[in-house]
């Protein structure tokens, strides 16, 4: 445990903003640090350590069958801005631990095990997201680097560029189904389930699919005091049953789905105005797309009663729900049996690069609990001791998954 | 009529914002210009032109009583910012047009008339506003005149002395009840009535009383993916049921109530992120104070029911109802009836000049129909000969009251 706590802290010193949470931008000076720290544990792990042309770090294990389909292992080290210090790199450190006990148990796998350690998936330089599995999955092309921009407005290309790597072989990074044979992805929880449940480890079924869409309603911005409340177009009165009522549709829905305005915005925001303008987002999600749609539907006909104001709706986001492989499932909460572990299967609110990963090979992923449920803040916490026993489970699963 | 026209169309020169809409703060020389404008057209009216020591412009014509109390008549010339031409202008040339009438008509009135104009009603450079009136009755002192500042941190002191005021014989500006028999102003409706049942004129009869309350709903900023429905502390479903409900509880209330939530501000303000913090205001305005007490009470029974969020409410602003003169209401309502004008017995919704005098004197006030109820906007609009019409009924009264 003292060899996970140290790769925890020795990452969180890669920081750019030391005395606000962590951020480290893909890229950037805190990448390069990280990406030094990382490679020489692989090193001394005694893996092959490479860089594919998406700037993923790899540590690779030779299998007994030679060239034969990898077992893949690890997560991400980018950080969203002012995060926390477990977000993504508890899965790599994950992949650096189980890549020293294999050496120290002396295994020789039958497949050869890849630990691996994936940049911008938060997106928070480039807005994209899981960059690095969306390049190994054939879907990063030259283009794609050139549209995407930093807030100083440098391409994700001229970043490539500046640190070294080629941008026009990014497609070199894309594997071909048959040389993956599954991938395992440790993630802290980001949420409050595991914690509440007490238990110790989660095995996710399914990583939630989402959709995300814009609802703008337009009335007409009258005087609060001299308009009689029968003769305005009050915007928020348009958008006030949906408000009222998106919690309780997520709940009717059931599966766990979940819906949230997190985003609304008033124009003209005076307190004697009524509102003209009203913009919302509405954030639903579910194992099930069907419930997807059951919140999206009573949502819109909700607006469609409405008929003093104008009302548009954009689908902003949608990604179905990716089942994680039954078989990865199953062995998970098997060894969790095994070890004694609490275990706990559930569902994941968030995307993860597993998600991606998903359209090549079988995947699995395991949850370690966040204290409080915090994520993407400072306070993002995870007890070492809960990292350990996760780590524990998914070495189980990769010894498994390579013999 | 070409008179009113041209006064208001010569008044309107006196812009800082030309191309869009009307902007004329107080102490610039936007103000000069109309200052110098309005007072040239009283002294050719045969008026006593002076100035108090609150900048307020005073044309006096002379009663037989000499030193008797004055009929008051007249508005303001001070500007939102990028608004129109009618709001308070209106007012100005009501006082000035009648002041030739009874020059051309040689009448001699019993008691003095001043005719007035005042600055600072909107507080569009320093925020009060009703500083003119306030002034007048008493309510703003020395101390007032450094509290306030503009924009770019100048106190109305000092925008005073530069204007050429001494700020500290302000409380000079101070009047006597017994030196004013009562106080008339014509002002733009500001809303849809008037154009909406095809009246001439409104005949104002409460100026409604206001409360502004601010309510803060305090939650948890919890993931929208990974965290389940019934675990979130969502600040937006805490504050949902009066959002959804504050046009029902005015209307409820009956007696013309009003009620707008014009200020909503969610925190962080992001779609994946629950609501921690809801920021929202509530105006609610009538005739009848009971009336507030009762949509207010509703409001904070709602919130009480809240259990999983904290929530704080704050009073940001309370004036009781005025009533206007019921006498002045009732010669009011005759002279239209003489003069063939439809009237409209009607609420102010918004606050006046008027409202601050009722403290020292009889006031009643006479409304002329805005255009698709606008103000505040460029496209605020009155016809000529709307305006004309409650020129001519403020005329019949401010003979009436100075006979």
């Amino acid at each position: 445990m003292e060899r996970i706590k140290n790769d925890i802290l020795q990452l969180s010193k890669f920081n750019s903003t030391p005395e606000k949470g962590l951020t480290r931008l893909s890229f950037t000076k805190e990448d390069r640090g990280a990406r030094e720290y990382i490679k020489e544990q692989m090193k001394e792990a005694g893996l092959l350590v490479y860089e594919d042309s998406a700037a993923t770090i790899l540590g690779k294990l030779q299998g007994e069958i030679e060239g034969g389909p990898a077992v893949m292992i690890g997560s991400h080290y980018d950080s969203v801005r002012n995060g926390g210090i477990f977000d993504g790199n508890a899965g790599v450190v994950t992949a650096l631990e189980i890549a020293r006990v294999f050496k120290e148990n002396n295994i020789k796998p039958k497949y050869p095990v890849e630990f691996i350690a994936m940049i911008e998936e938060e997106g928070s330089r480039f807005r994209g997201g899981l960059f690095a599995s969306r390049a190994m999955t054939g879907k990063v092309t030259r283009q794609t680097l050139d549209k995407y921009v930093d807030n100083d407005g440098i391409t994700i290309a001229e970043a490539m560029k500046d640190f070294g790597f080629d941008p026009d072989k990014i497609e070199q990074a894309t594997r071909k189904k048959e040389t993956v044979k599954a991938f395992l992805e440790l993630h802290i929880e980001q949420g409050p389930i595991l914690e509440n449940t007490k238990a110790d480890v989660g095995i996710v079924e399914y990583i939630v699919g989402i959709e995300e869409i814009e609802v703008t309603v337009i009335g007409r911005p009258d005087h609060a005091g001299t308009t009689p409340m029968t003769m305005r177009k009050n915007a928020l009165d348009a958008a006030a049953p949906v408000i009222a009522n998106v919690s309780k549709f997520a709940l009717e829905a059931g599966e766990g789905t979940v819906a949230t305005i997190g985003i609304l915005e008033l124009e003209p925001g005076a307190a004697n105005i009524v509102p003209s303008k009203v913009t919302f987002t509405v954030d639903i999600r579910s194992r099930n797309v069907e419930c997807i749609n059951e919140v999206k539907d009573k949502i819109i006909n909700l607006l469609n009663k409405e008929t003093s104001c104008e009302i548009q709706t954009v689908q902003k986001l949608f990604a179905p729900p990716v089942k994680m492989d039954e078989q990865i499932v199953g062995d998970l909460s098997k060894y969790c049996d095994e070890l004694g572990f609490k275990k706990q299967m559930m569902l994941s609110g968030a995307g993860h690069d597993a998600m991606v990963m998903a359209d090549i090979t079988r995947v699995g992923m395991i949850f370690v609990p966040s204290r409080g449920g915090r994520s993407h803040c400072p306070e993002e916490w995870t007890e070492f001791e809960d990292l350990q026993k996760g780590i524990e489970l998914a070495y189980c699963e990769t010894v498994n998954l390579s013999k």
